[in-house]
């Protein structure tokens, strides 16, 4: 009855004896719950952020829905195991695009294991994160029926430098990209996809506006999970786009702060789509790999000694 | 010529044999050189901010004035040493009260040393700064004739709980502040002092929509100096309310990003100003010392497994 999600691009995967999440026909989507303290964390977030009445309806649309908690046949054939119960994200959706981001310049909680956090800024300063915000955890363009999908290397995408970023949010939104990163994407559904009053940008900022005023939770390590169907585009209809936060594992009370973290990190994101839609003919010249070195201050003038 | 500052709440101060800032009667302030990298990256900051063309003049005047550097006698006796000349912030000013609060939730660059990144990693961890994306650095509040000033340890307020910081914005405002923190301020210069069109939010809310969109600089363990006369303000005239960004030795290159570390404390920051000014009677009722371990997420609701 459970079977292999189709639109993965992020997170532990089954299939070939692996545990990894399942859907159903039925549209839910089975997430075996990590047998520490994650697994319980995330469950105790959805039964809290549920049951919240605190939280405004056009801010839960951006959230799964959760319905509880079921032991289930774990897909590595380990027999039953708790999975936590959520909406199956693509449900309804044709071949969509895909982009997880995972938002914050820190992944890790104040109060995790020491170990926890050297291994979690270990990874945020080697990747993207520390210098962009968030950095790409996995991405799945549909370009047409053949080749189908360009998937590239989750390893690949979460180093990108700031103009390698820029090409891939360009990318996700043109016609003219295939099974490889082009170089001049064409960026013909920047304005369907990102902007109007239901695009991603508009999704975005609703969630900015919370984030500058929620401090009831901290989002450590959470995705942004940003989805529309090429072919709608391609006729002319609106292509569905969509954002849903997910990951949940690291999310900690906000003892009455915001969650700068996250909302610093959003805001980054949030610029680098509103520059897409704002110049979408003007594209990276060169995509050089990030070096951090790089940034120090170099003013034409030297310093001068009166 | 040079003297000690009078208002000088936070950094290296002079006097007693020490290296520190001095002043003059003309309105300058002259800042040591720091030997190390940290002093020529301050030279070089205020080198390409004052000569580029690309910020506003509504956002320059949150910046010191910028007069270059000279030799002059160092305080500690040492001999002539380079320092950079800046306008005075106090210049002017009767008996200020005054803030300084260290901006971020991470207080090193990218490209420093692994030895200054552990230190700045563990005086975050150690202070308010990772949990509420800024931290108290010092702080100077005028109550009246007698006693005068009161001017806390720097120590106690690096670390304080929300409910701390809540209870000094709330102190820095009231005209029942004497020689310590008082449980109950009256909170009674809020309106004119943070409120207003010229107030200090105003202010705050004018660098945010900078910050939003500006990728030119990254201001890493820079602080925001506020400011205002409480005399002015029980004369019933304007309390020449005012914002200054300050120290600049670790200031990078933007590199197409925006300062999402920067704008999230400052989001932040503005998150509790606002709450004063929404809430002027609704005090803290406990301001207990900060404890990460508390804010795991507990709902109501256990795990229910079907």
């Amino acid at each position: 009855m459970l079977k292999l999600p189709h639109h993965q691009v992020a997170g532990h995967q089954a299939g070939n004896g692996k545990l990894g999440p399942l859907i159903d026909d039925s549209g839910r989507f089975y997430k075996p719950l990590q047998g520490d303290e994650r697994g319980s964390n995330e469950v105790a977030f959805y039964t809290s952020f549920s049951s919240n009445t605190r939280i405004p309806d056009h801010i839960r649309r951006f959230f799964p829905t959760f319905h509880g908690t079921q032991l289930v046949e774990a897909s590595d054939g380990s027999g039953l195991l708790p999975h936590l119960v959520l909406g199956d994200l693509t449900v309804g959706r044709v071949n969509p695009s895909i982009m997880d981001i995972k938002i914050g310049s820190r992944t890790w909680p104040p109060q995790a294991s020491e170990d926890y956090i050297e291994k979690c800024l270990k990874k945020d300063r080697k990747t993207s994160t520390i210098l962009l915000g968030f950095r790409l955890s996995g991405l799945e363009f549909y370009s047409q029926k053949e080749p189908g999908y360009w998937k590239p290397g989750r390893k690949s995408v979460q180093n990108l430098s700031p103009e390698g970023v820029k090409l891939v949010l360009r990318n996700f939104v043109s016609s003219n990209t295939t099974n490889e990163l082009e170089k001049k994407p064409d960026c013909s559904f920047a304005s369907i996809v990102y902007g109007g009053s239901t695009g991603i940008l508009s999704q975005l900022l609703e969630l900015k506006a919370w984030f500058e005023d929620q401090t009831i939770y901290h989002f450590h390590s959470c995705s942004i999970h940003m989805m529309f169907e090429k072919e709608l585009a391609l006729e002319g209809k609106n292509p569905r786009a969509e954002i849903k936060l997910i990951d949940f594992a690291h999310v900690v009370e906000g003892q009455g702060v915001i969650d700068h973290n996250f909302l610093g990190g959003l805001c980054s994101l949030i610029k680098f789509i509103s520059e897409v839609l704002t110049t979408p003919d003007d594209c990276p010249v060169e995509v050089s790999s990030n070096d951090a070195k790089k940034n120090r201050i170099h003013p034409e003038n030297g310093v001068h000694l009166h």
